[in-house]
């Protein structure tokens, strides 16, 4: 029966929360800012409600630079129910309706041919961004839905790797491109970008290493995360969305144009242009998991100096020196083998194998973890193998604990 | 700076929970089960998760006498994300498919032609199921969509009652409707269904009365509902449906075919096959929201003989013991007047006038209460007036204090 810091954590998602966040959080379950009613149970459209939500959105624009909500320039910081996998759908539903309204600026006639040569460009790089291909191509038709690069076929049939730029098949012309996806970074596979890719209309799936690093918002015209990994717990999706594709900025198409060329329509709770124009509450919002969010990214922005920008880069030089601590261990003994390739290993999933996937040594290296109260390590049931999840939440002393196991199986494993 | 035992909520939702399942609440958020990992950042995936999904669903089919999970007459129990308004679109959705895949069981040519046929029959008593509606004329297009009955159209323009069904006009040829719709209980209309009308293919929305009553089950193909009032917190919704609509049991249609026809495909987390497959861990599910839910199950099962059947009985007859009397000190004066016909008066949201909907009135009604520490008694912002939501949380002791607010400051207006 251990107590919360007789444990380690290191699952993948939904990760470990910061010990004050949940203690404050046990709080305001029986009673919110002294209301004498709890925070889940308050209603959305309450002062106190309003003002947790506003809190947590100004937050997240400090701690990476988003640019204000007004003008064409702003974005939109949105909360949604339905997880990273939701948004899978959302962004198709989206774009594609974007772009038909686009195209009837241009053309009024034979759209039924026009709509041919819609394009959806997916760089898979691992299982996720796979995944969001095959529900873009379900949604759509495989016929709409071009793979830009499939890493596995450069790489023995397994992701692992980003193949270099120049062997993309990207869509030749802007025009027809709905959107440009990729997944930043790869939970099951331990792959990361190392900095955005190019390609028009850019989306990117950030669920699991929201908040680890500066990001580039500019550049997209759509961020999107579950809540459960660096951010706080399963319940929301946050999406940071452009003005420039949501309305009185960008037009949208209209549903009925839309089955008439047999394109798809989303639910309203996916609606991206309904969610933003009722700052997230067209039907009611799980406060109480936009609160732990807030608190989580206070904490950051406590921690970093207020001059700086953007704020995150404080928890990014964190989260970049446990991984490092960790790799260095596993590169400096044969027993371990990281999976990706080093220029794209994640700082967030460390995935690795022991003595090159023996089963006996992996089992016994979870056995040994978790004797020392390092939990959550096994690998994801696709792949097999480790997996240490750094999130933020991870303490530098619980990744230095597990960094001391690390050489200490390997030694035993040498011995 | 009142605590919890000092205030009575009386709001719409979301709704008050019981303060015992919140103290638990607040313990399992730090440490589950002794594991020394918080409720909230437990794999969805882990045997703790499951152990919680098994038992939510095992208490709601001994509550409301779900028939088991196997076989063609048996119902599944679902969680999913997006409230009551992504279940609107996900019947739509799943029952469109259906009805497509049915239709080409007997028709092989002309699908265009048959196509045209299809209806969505919906019974429009209230703001919901008027949204609800809506949002299937969105999706399928308003030519499918056929209103049943309208109450506004028996009640000078306003809810309120539920016309006689000689009065309705369902779709004549039952091969031809998708699906019959209607919404239980209207919680801004204050309007309830005293039994489930009947129609082909029936679903039922029951948000908001949800565990209030005994309910026919087997009478619907679906029943959904946003646990947000009777049930636990926001952020999972239920469904329970019929294994006669799901495969096995039942084939859908194929996207390419739904695209080609016009009809929408919707996303991979609203689709019920998907969900029902994957025992609800399609993607991450909010296991925290799971948990209060069985709590707050367990509890009724705890206060019902075991040999009920069904065990909701024993809280049905509270809600009505508390509506009662509510309503009847409603009806004992002048200064009160109950917004919906008393044949369809609900036994969760009580809307009244007071004075006939003096403004000056009413505030000071508010007023009055707020000091007694009765909070949440505003109307629906769309109709105003006072709304008592009579959930199942809502002590007795909490209902007789209010029923004793009503009778002074009754008093006091007619004196």
């Amino acid at each position: 029966m251990p107590s919360r810091d007789q444990v380690h954590y290191f699952g993948a998602g939904p990760a470990p929360l910061p010990t004050p966040v949940l203690e404050e959080a046990s709080k305001v379950l029986l009673n919110y800012n002294d209301s004498g009613v709890g925070i889940t149970e308050i209603s959305h459209r309450s002062p106190d409600a309003n003002a947790i939500l506003a809190h947590t959105q100004s937050c997240l624009r400090k701690l990476l630079d988003i640019p204000e909500s007004d003008g064409p320039d702003g974005y939109q910081i949105m909360f949604l129910q339905g997880g990273g996998s939701g948004e899978f759908s959302a962004v198709v539903y989206h774009m594609v309706s974007l772009w038909l309204a686009r195209l009837t600026t241009r053309k009024q006639q034979g759209l039924d041919n026009e709509v041919q040569k819609m394009k959806l460009d997916y760089l898979v790089t691992g299982s996720w961004s796979l995944k969001a291909s095959q529900e873009a191509a379900r949604l759509v038709g495989s016929e709409h839905v071009n793979v830009v690069t499939d890493s596995r076929k450069h790489n023995d049939g397994k992701f692992g790797v980003i193949p270099s730029q120049d062997s993309w098949t990207p869509t030749n012309h802007a025009d027809d491109v709905a959107l440009t996806y990729y997944c930043d970074n790869e939970t099951v596979d331990g792959v990361e970008f190392p900095s955005a890719p190019d390609g028009p209309n850019l989306v990117a799936d950030m669920s699991s290493n929201f908040l680890s690093r500066p990001v580039d918002v500019r550049k997209h015209v759509a961020i999107f995360g579950g809540a459960q990994k660096n951010v706080g717990t399963t319940g929301i999706t946050i999406a940071i969305v452009s003005n420039s594709i949501l309305p009185p900025h960008a037009g949208m198409a209209d549903s009925k144009l839309l089955r008439k060329l047999g394109l798809p329509v989303g639910p309203i709770v996916l609606d991206w242009p309904t969610i933003a124009k009722n700052n997230s509450l067209y039907n009611t919002l799980p406060i109480f998991d936009v609160w732990i969010a807030g608190q989580v990214m206070q904490r950051l922005l406590d921690q970093s100096p207020e001059d700086q920008s953007p704020r995150i880069a404080t928890q990014a030089a964190e989260s970049n020196k446990k991984a490092d601590m960790l790799y260095s261990i596993l590169d400096s003994s044969d027993v371990y083998s990281v999976v990706p390739d080093k220029s794209v290993r994640s700082r967030m999933n460390i995935c690795l194998r022991i003595k090159g996937g023996d089963a006996e040594a992996e089992k016994a290296f979870l056995k040994g973890a978790e004797s020392r109260g390092l939990l959550g390590l096994k690998g994801h049931r696709s792949v097999g193998g480790i997996r240490i999840s750094n999130y933020n939440a991870v303490p530098v002393a619980a990744a230095e604990k597990l960094a001391q196991y690390l050489k200490d199986f390997a030694k035993e494993q040498e011995g």
